[in-house]
């Protein structure tokens, strides 16, 4: 999401035009572990979770049951790779450039593959992200503050409760972009067709009335600044399920590292 | 969906006005098993589907990979019929008017109530139907052959292939509805806005495209009839996933009798 991390870009051809299938082979061979953002325009990409079949149930319920911050794009079959409803030949093991590992909620390690780690009872959960909404507000002309300023957009825990499954509970996690009054009407209008990348936002205006006190501490992200008269307008996120899943006590996750996202074949606009 | 039905209520009361907890009250006394067409304007009405937990993982699998015909609107917690997330004090085992039970893919008996068939295992799925579509059809005065004729929609199999999930597979079901090529237009742009409830139509124009030989024999429901220059539109139905639910070969599976929906308390227009 950083603008330096686009420009630095060490591909002879132009990532926003690129396959996602081109990207994901090369991403495979371990040879790039940073960030998506940016490429294969026009494409989803979106956050993963690895855990085991047993707890995959009541998170699909979860995720279910809280739509904004865990739109579903995909779904493994248990124990198979392939992540066939998603993209062609895609292996979830390996075709996202980086990975975190997770054990007892705690950072092991980060690598550019987890095939060693993947099992006959792993399920893969694959859930929209901000970057293909926040394509198309590029492209409507809503500036975003954080990609002017070269910086990772801002993310609050909130006090909005999520509706609970099994051990996976907790509150929203919403990030959040300034902007003047007309262009929060816009955005939302926009983002509302994106049912799979968040939605609409969830509140615009005052952070107390969602629990958060200081606007100038994000919880994770960078600070961004406010124009003269621009209101915050607030978005759920999908750091919402990682936290749920932290909180839960699962004893094995692997997840995406921040920004490296999975390029799948489906078309935002895909309804 | 029989408009006969719907003249013939036995209710002393609006029923497009009241409230979806009044008539579920009702329906729990099990005094009425008939249609809930025309009942509780505006609010979503979902199809059911109990299953036992170890066919669960795959069924919600299924329906998050053939969404327009399996638009998931809730699901329960294992073996707790309260249905919380869809309306005040649901119990998912006597609120519906009427219910089918199957065993080994056979009707065994239809009942007003099936809490001696609850289970510490079951999970009740409530997937989206067309009412809630319908209704916005006839708000924006596209009308409607069946329900002109007093008839119920006709439905069709397809060789829509389903994406597999464990041992729910098949083909996907359709419904039709006649219109001219203008309305069939903005009941497309109309229906876009209701992905809980199928969304926008699958095919319009040949039925033999999509592997409907005969027209004028639909598989469920009623034949109806065309006026001059009119377009067979189709939309995914739910059907699907109850037929899918059937040949997969669920020992004891209980959904609702067609036209007995669930009324939940979820607006038709939420996002």
């Amino acid at each position: 999401m950083q603008s330096e991390a686009i420009e630095n870009t060490p591909f002879p051809f132009d990532i926003g035009k690129a396959s996602p299938k081109k990207l994901r082979n090369i991403f495979r061979t371990g040879s790039y572990q940073g960030t998506t953002a940016g490429m294969s325009d026009g494409y989803t990409q979106g956050n993963l979770a690895i855990i085991p079949e047993r707890f995959a149930l009541d998170f699909s319920r979860f995720c279910q049951r809280n739509p904004k911050s865990c739109p579903i794009v995909g779904v493994s079959d248990t124990g198979n790779p392939s992540m066939f409803t998603l993209g062609e030949e895609i292996d979830i093991r390996s075709d996202i450039p980086s990975y975190n590992v997770y054990r007892e909620g705690q950072l092991e390690t980060t690598q550019p593959s987890v095939e060693h780690l993947w099992r006959d009872d792993s399920v893969a959960f694959v859930i929209g992200c901000s970057f293909s909404f926040e394509e198309a507000l590029t492209q409507a002309g809503v500036p975003l503050r954080h990609q002017e300023l070269g910086r990772t957009c801002p993310m609050y825990r909130t006090n909005i409760e999520n509706i609970k499954s099994g051990p996976f509970g907790g509150t929203m996690v919403v990030s959040m972009r300034p902007m003047s009054a007309a262009d929060s009407i816009r955005a939302s209008a926009i983002t509302a067709r994106f049912p799979h990348t968040h939605g609409m936002p969830v509140h615009i205006g005052s952070p107390e009335e969602i629990g958060i006190r200081n606007i100038e501490k994000p919880d994770w992200g960078d600070p961004t600044e406010f124009k003269n008269n621009e209101v915050p307008v607030f978005w759920a996120c999908g750091v919402t399920p990682q936290n749920a899943i932290q909180e839960a006590g699962i004893p094995l996750v692997i997840t995406h590292t921040p920004g490296s996202m999975l390029i799948t074949d489906c078309r935002s606009t895909e309804n």
